[in-house]
């Protein structure tokens, strides 16, 4: 694919036929916000910006990039934390924020019918008000895009109890890089009819086709909850106690993990108070959700025997609704905390529930010897802990060399511990050069071949993925 | 793909230097029994059948198949309902029974790893044995292989609230036609590392790679349940009570629709007693589970409050474990009741699930128009239909022709509902004449392009899903 810096009169003349010129952008300054997300500090230049409407606008850009052979990259909200939005060739940004509407919120089947550009927190807001609940809520859930929750399979605290996005996902419209539409599937909770392609473009990060419609499955609203903070000694033993909780037959509805530094950098940054000790060094922020209150405090009484017995210091309940709140306000704030503070790698580990300890201490080991620091946290209750690595004041040579040699040391351990390179950021830009690690050539080979099967002239999303 | 009828020695003895002479049948008795599945009256006979032990094998035999381009179709337990499994352009029938291992029950991680030939009631036994759960439960449960519940992504009573296959397998090893052998994943709970192998394999009939291993993920087991059977006067009614249930924020561990035919024939069939008045036109079986009984009770209360509001005849509650196993054998022999009866056709209707009553009424009038009987009975609480067509006495001319022009008309109708044509039963060979119904050109394309990408020289399975 080659780099495409400017786009030429005759084919912006074409551009603003199909979406038109009031919804193309070209200034520098455009280019400049669309040709960054929130990974890291990468930035590329788009040749131009165009913002389609509808399915068919979107259809006919990317029959006019596939005859041109112009690389075409979706973008959401600009929100994803592995460079999956970054024009690397240039070209075309196609953004899907004028794609934002709720078609239908269907109370008879518990359904809910989408554009892409909606963003999640609109979307759960809308079906709540009905009684219903969409699940997934990663953490910048109150900007992101649902298209983009769904092209790089979104979790969140969510997920541990309720599953991540693919898990809410029936159907969708997509437009493939040749321009035609097609529907995936259907709108039906079970379905063996052809091949998934439902869940093959769930995850595909653009890369195979671009999302206009998503039908979402919801499930009644949950009406009560509790919320507990449980301070460790030390967090091995933290990561210890997550899993006796699941063993003992407990599936709370969120199980997070902050080390020591996750908690200070965030402390820092957001105006949430909470006792911490000196030796305090690793909280669980741990939520219990359903219908029945007294059920709950059961189920807590029981967490909380266990966290006990796991050496942690004294369990806190978040009291009041502002309690609540503010917690949450705290573990959803680590990442841009870290972010505010330094340049950092984010990288997204994941392992079987059981292996966490392991693979914290291991990631400490690492960054010992290859002199970096982590600040690590994440989703304890399924194994996804995501490693800040915090550049600070590390020289370029050090940043660009031997930290990556680090973080393959650090996937090497993940998949030894049967687990993976990405749990709910994706690969995009910034992992694709490790994508040897989790699959050998057979493996890379099929992807690659299913990406050539849909997209012949590799226009969508190039430089993703794979190497 | 070119009919095979007979395998030549060479190829018989290279067969028999990979699995051994003894895991190779040829008899004509030994090819008639794999050359049939439980769907309709259906034969055709392969060449031979062999038995691998390990994924080297089945490689080693898809090598050899590949080179000297012979059909393979791979076996589970033959217990298929839209005859997956039958081998119609002769060859080598591959049956997995002694890939029948459970490898692992992992208690730290919930997790367990098994061959693809472990019967589905032998596993759920054994995971229960350490109060863990895994919850696909297809009505041949008893006898079923895991590998088949995979290839046709099979859901049974419990998908309701639990889902399908799909949604408890994290990772596969699978041999490609190629040879090859590949994980499709990792053992995560979330993962976004590439595109999703493993939901492209589970549903794929075996026309895409032979599995043999899975990694599933389990729960822990609810301790606690209720089943209650409810009487209707008007099938419809039953229909409209099941959307009204999960409107009302209760999610039954299952929501089973039988009417009036379906129980005259089972009770017929089964020694279990039930009290059925002449008015009686349909039922439904409703269990609830978890973990505090008193809940149950207070849900099964507004259950029942609700089924009442939609005019059904008393409320009927199991009171013992008898009674419960009972019921649910009952449920689970319609459709060997229908079978013992007459050949049949089965259908696999599903739509969202408030549209069930508008397509039972279809069907009905379809069956009307088309000269048919039709026996209903299914998994109401996912809009999962089944619809066995009897042909008692029909010609075999309207067998043969006018019955599947009403079989299209049915389908047209679930697609117009926005569902599909087989919620749980798969495509295979009796239902690949229908996928132009869900599929328009550009999706078929897509869904052979993948076939092909897998399988170059169409070895695996071939004459399924696609004509």
């Amino acid at each position: 694919m080659e780099l495409i810096t400017e786009i030429n009169p005759t084919l912006l003349n074409e551009l603003s036929a199909i979406v038109g010129s009031s919804h193309i952008l070209q200034s520098r300054e455009d280019r400049e916000i669309y040709g960054q997300d929130e990974t890291e500090d990468l930035q590329f230049m788009p040749a131009v910006v165009v913002k389609p409407a509808t399915a068919g606008e979107v259809s006919s850009i990317l029959r006019l990039a596939n005859r041109e052979k112009i690389a075409v990259t979706p973008r959401g909200a600009g929100t994803g934390l592995s460079g999956g939005a970054l024009p690397v060739f240039g070209g075309i940004v196609l953004s899907t924020e004028r794609l934002n509407r709720i078609l239908e919120i269907d109370e008879r089947n518990l359904q809910a019918t989408v554009e892409p550009g909606v963003i999640n927190q609109v979307f759960r807001d809308a079906v709540e008000a009905r009684g219903l609940f969409y699940p997934p809520d990663p953490a910048s859930r109150g900007s992101c895009f649902l298209g983009g929750n769904l092209a790089e399979n979104a979790g969140g605290p969510k997920a541990v109890k309720y599953g991540t996005t693919k898990d809410y996902v029936l159907n969708c419209e997509v437009v493939l890089p040749t321009g035609e539409i097609i529907w995936t599937g259907a709108n039906v909770l079970k379905n063996s009819t052809g091949y998934n392609l439902t869940q093959l473009i769930i995850g595909s990060e653009g890369t195979l086709g671009i999302i206009t419609k998503i039908v979402f499955r919801l499930i009644p609203l949950p009406t009560q909850n509790l919320l507990m903070l449980v301070p460790f000694f030390s967090p091995e033993k933290a990561c210890e106690a997550v899993s006796a909780v699941f063993r003992a037959g407990f599936t709370p509805s969120a199980m997070e993990f902050m080390e020591r530094d996750a908690i200070d950098f965030v402390l820092k940054f957001v105006d949430v108070k909470i006792p911490v000790k000196e030796e305090h060094m690793a909280h669980l922020l741990i939520e219990v959700d359903g219908h029945d209150l007294e059920v709950l405090f059961k189920d807590c009484e029981r967490i909380s025997e266990i966290m006990y017995s796991h050496e942690c210091d004294e369990v806190m309940f978040a009291d009041t609704a502002q309690q609540k709140s503010d917690l949450w306000r705290m573990r959803r704030a680590v990442g841009e905390a870290v972010k505010s503070h330094s340049v950092y790698k984010e990288e997204d580990t994941v392992v079987p529930r059981a292996e966490l300890p392991v693979l914290l201490r291991g990631v400490k080991e690492i960054g010992r010897k290859y002199g970096f620091k982590s600040v690590c946290y994440g989703h304890a209750g399924d194994g996804n802990l995501h490693v800040n690595i915090i550049r600070d004041n590390m020289s370029e040579e050090d940043w660009n060399h031997k930290v990556p040699m680090g973080i393959r040391e650090i996937f090497h351990l993940c998949v030894q511990l049967k687990g993976t390179i990405s749990g709910e950021h994706g690969i995009g830009y910034v992992q694709k050069t490790y994508m040897d690690i989790p699959f050998n050539t057979s493996q890379l080979a099929i992807q690659k071949g299913i990406k050539t099967l849909f997209d012949p002239n590799g226009i969508l999303n190039p430089g993703k993925m794979f190497v």
